[in-house]
């Protein structure tokens, strides 16, 4: 799965993940009022807006962009039926031939963090039959409980093909929090770097440079991603922050490699609510999808023209 | 809720924490027959599997401890009929009087730590209704991103009066790699530690000694127990790794405050799997639910007797 998404994001030409995080606020009057009027102002008719929002997004974006994030808890927050819309959207965009990073962040030891493994990249056992129960293609994974934690998600990338990405410099202002604290003279963040690469280093795919283990590093802290690029050769990198958090294109250009690869940049409100940002308020509300493509063609241009100037 | 769990602590005399995470391979054959037959072997069967037989243990149990801690990742991995026997377990648990900490170990920022925030402990707005997601009393939380994470947590604890509890020190082998890693001659899970009993002393309940802010520390580490207790004195101390996970009764009584309060003890496999051990396996295939009740009675007993001579 590695190797598909280096592939589509030669293709493409645009190493860019969206975001879909839909927030009820982002999604246009006229989704909601359908999508009320037919399952009342419930969890149900909150599950259905955020998917006719999430599949017009989808519809105006899949042929630009390699990949897309959900983001899970968008969709848990509204219970069962928001679980739903987030499988519905997983299949959808998996049938558009996107790959899809399940933003779940899970992380968990021994055998729960097997069943979180299981249920998301990979296949449970019922009887004599086999599921995929949410079946993303990559998901994110929080480092805190060790190599315990890693290790069986580590088991099912190998059979699946799969892969995790890993949080390590996260691009939130307290991140620093317990992420910076020095360890003889070494901020934690490197340390789990350093795991990273280790990890990565024993789940290569048969071919090509990077491994099944990424890493998430966020643009908000470019010095450090010039540091874990050097410390993780071989593995892609998550970038989030971008736009709305405040990263600019030029912060960007250290976290890819010399081969113009190694990284994948995500921006969510940035591209899937561009239509409530000046700049592309001429779409209007039913243009929203337009909108996000175009906010997609400019974010392609930003980071090309970052990566030129290097 | 934190009053509520100590008060259904003093009233059964039991600190002890039931651990809902059932595995396939714990359910007794003619209860997976029966779901098999009318579902078939599918994801369906699957969790009405888990469903009837968490039931079963629930009825057992409900009287002799104060909570139930059902671990997401068990349902989770099942898809979607998987997170609705998870809802199932929650609501049925909570019909019964018993306080639920949901096991998710979620953790995000911002609006996405919000989202989580609302779906599992408080209510989600849609239009001009709100519903409670999952509704759990208190929910597992992973600190490695730092306040950005956890403040929207303490928002709709506050407003829910419900609590969180944050991972300090994980019971398993591995948790070293990151946890104890020393800054400054400290171990990073007393700087944990330290920021925990900050946030619990910014959420405190209106009475009571304890905090809306709980921690995990794992049974498997009691010289790191003794010391976190002293640095969080109005902090619930959740503590897994009792049992399979090899933690004694013995090793116990530094997670407890003088009070005889402060922790409550989880037991997963060790009681809802008991008729699979030697010790209880006179109770046989049907009498798994009265094989864990006698698990939980002999663990009560441990408990005591460890405590009583300290």
């Amino acid at each position: 799965m590695i190797n598909r998404l280096i592939d589509k994001i030669q293709k493409t030409g645009a190493p860019i993940v969206v975001g879909l995080d839909p927030m009820m606020k982002f999604v246009p009057g006229y989704i909601k009022q359908a999508a009320f009027k037919e399952y009342g102002e419930t969890l149900e008719g909150a599950a259905e807006a955020i998917w006719q929002y999430n599949k017009g997004i989808v519809d105006a974006i899949y042929d630009l962009v390699p990949a897309v994030k959900p983001q899970v808890a968008m969709y848990e927050q509204f219970g069962i039926p928001g679980m739903i819309a987030f499988k519905k959207t997983v299949d959808y965009c998996k049938e558009k031939g996107l790959v899809v990073i399940g933003d779940i962040k899970r992380g968990d030891i021994g055998s729960t963090s097997e069943a979180y493994a299981v249920g998301h990249l990979g296949k449970v056992q019922v009887g004599s039959n086999s599921f995929y129960g949410f079946d993303e293609d990559f998901v994110t994974v929080n480092p805190y409980l060790g190599s315990d934690g890693i290790t069986p998600f580590l088991k099912v990338c190998d059979e699946e093909k799969k892969g995790i990405i890993v949080l390590v410099k996260t691009s939130n202002p307290s991140s620093g929090e317990f992420q910076d604290q020095l360890v003889n003279g070494k901020p934690l963040y490197e340390i789990v770097g350093e795991k990273v690469a280790q990890w990565g280093a024993e789940h290569m795919p048969e071919s090509g440079n990077y491994s099944y283990v990424g890493a998430v590093v966020g643009a908000t802290y470019p010095e450090q991603g010039k540091v874990l690029r050097k410390i993780m050769p071989n593995t892609f990198i998550l970038v989030p922050g971008y736009g709305a958090q405040g990263g600019k294109g030029a912060d960007l250009v250290h976290f890819f490699n010399e081969d113009g690869l190694g990284a994948i940049i995500n921006s969510s409100r940035g591209i899937i609510a561009a239509y409530q940002q000046e700049q592309y308020a001429k779409f209007g509300e039913t243009g929203y999808a337009d909108a996000s493509r175009a906010a997609v063609l400019d974010m392609k241009t930003d980071i090309e023209n970052a990566l030129n100037s290097r």
